[in-house]
């Protein structure tokens, strides 16, 4: 629908900004193993849980004697690094100052001032964006995309390209099912017609439900 | 954080794309006050209700008269599309394939196509994003912004732009209040930070609370 030229110059701008991504992404992947850190790029849309769900698996994890680390996105404000301070866990905050996506060069930065060694994962919390953060690779090895049960079962339908590169995926908010009109078994199609294979894990930051099979998952996953 | 060289392309390339959009925009809306159309932008995250709110609203124009018509921003799929021309309304949709947000070539396209004329209403779903939408001009007369009660009570602290360019707020899912966390003082005072001067309106598509008060606005405020 968007004309040829604005498209044309889309295509040429996007090429040469993931190629300079992908040279700093590949750099913060030997970073992370070096120090025997998994990474874990967590996408979603705005007010999906992001922030309550790495929280509860970043509890789970130090119980279990994990290094955790949070690497917190946001355009503005640090209220969730803030959040994680006080929970005890080392954090980070970056601030895009309007920009929709991490890139591998803030992740870097971010993680000099970390100062988190494995083994242990670092959780890097990308802006609340289905679309724009899916190109940028962070230097992650595992992709969590967190999709939430008030925000519609037509996500992964609408939105196919971001599902296609998960990981796993975290339905989350079902505490709320019962109160939102939801087809669990349309948004499951959803998600197999973009990813065969990524797992789907119905969980609740708020009451707990489900976070210990994606913890399960996550050890297993990054083994 | 960002490094300088990758901050300095970003913005080079913004400038540029949104001069060439500026000027679409323009001629967009001279063809929209042509035809007596008021065009309204509507831009929210993913799952906050946009299309809901869009059939609520477009409903109680067309029971006072007015043309009413739909051009449905989406990456892909045509589900909303489907929906509200199953309603009655003139509608066309648009799909960016990956795109992150509707520009004015493809709405000065879409409205080539839509066959309304006015008096009366267009409106234009924008893609679920709150950041990239923002600087895109679409040659709207009014931006709605529609927020969930469960995406929570933080998102204009941390997503200020989009807050800032809006005529109007509408806060979808009241019904939902009462099963989420959500402040609405500090909700109210973060839009208040980013724009001092747009009406917020309480609002459920589901239950239809707080859509007449709506109409009333986009009446009053298109004059």
């Amino acid at each position: 629908m968007a004309s040829v030229e604005s498209k044309l110059m889309k295509v040429n701008i996007g090429q040469s900004i993931w190629k300079w991504n992908d040279e700093r992404s590949l750099a913060n992947r030997r970073r992370f193993d070096e120090l025997g850190l998994v990474c874990v790029n967590v996408l979603a849309s705005p007010g999906a849980g992001k922030t309550s769900v790495i929280v509860r698996l970043a509890e789970a994890l130090r119980g279990r004697g994990q290094a955790v680390g949070v690497i917190e996105g946001d355009v503005a404000s640090s209220i969730d690094t803030e959040r994680l301070r006080s929970l005890g866990f080392a954090a980070e905050q970056i601030n895009t100052d309007g920009g929709c996506h991490l890139d591998a060069a803030m992740v870097g930065g971010a993680l000099d001032r970390l100062g988190v060694s494995g083994p242990g994962f670092v959780f890097v919390e990308n802006i609340g964006n289905l679309i724009c953060p899916t190109q940028f690779h962070l230097g992650e090895r595992l992709r969590l995309v967190v999709a939430s049960a008030p925000e519609g079962d037509d996500k992964p339908v609408k939105y196919p390209g971001v599902f296609e590169t998960a990981d796993a995926v975290a339905l989350n908010k079902i505490d709320l099912l019962e109160h939102v009109d939801f087809r669990m078994d349309f948004f499951t199609a959803g998600v197999r017609t973009a990813n065969p294979a990524a797992p789907i894990f119905p969980i609740s930051a708020r009451g707990g439900q489900g976070i210990e099979e994606l913890v399960a998952w996550l050890l297993d996953a990054s083994r």
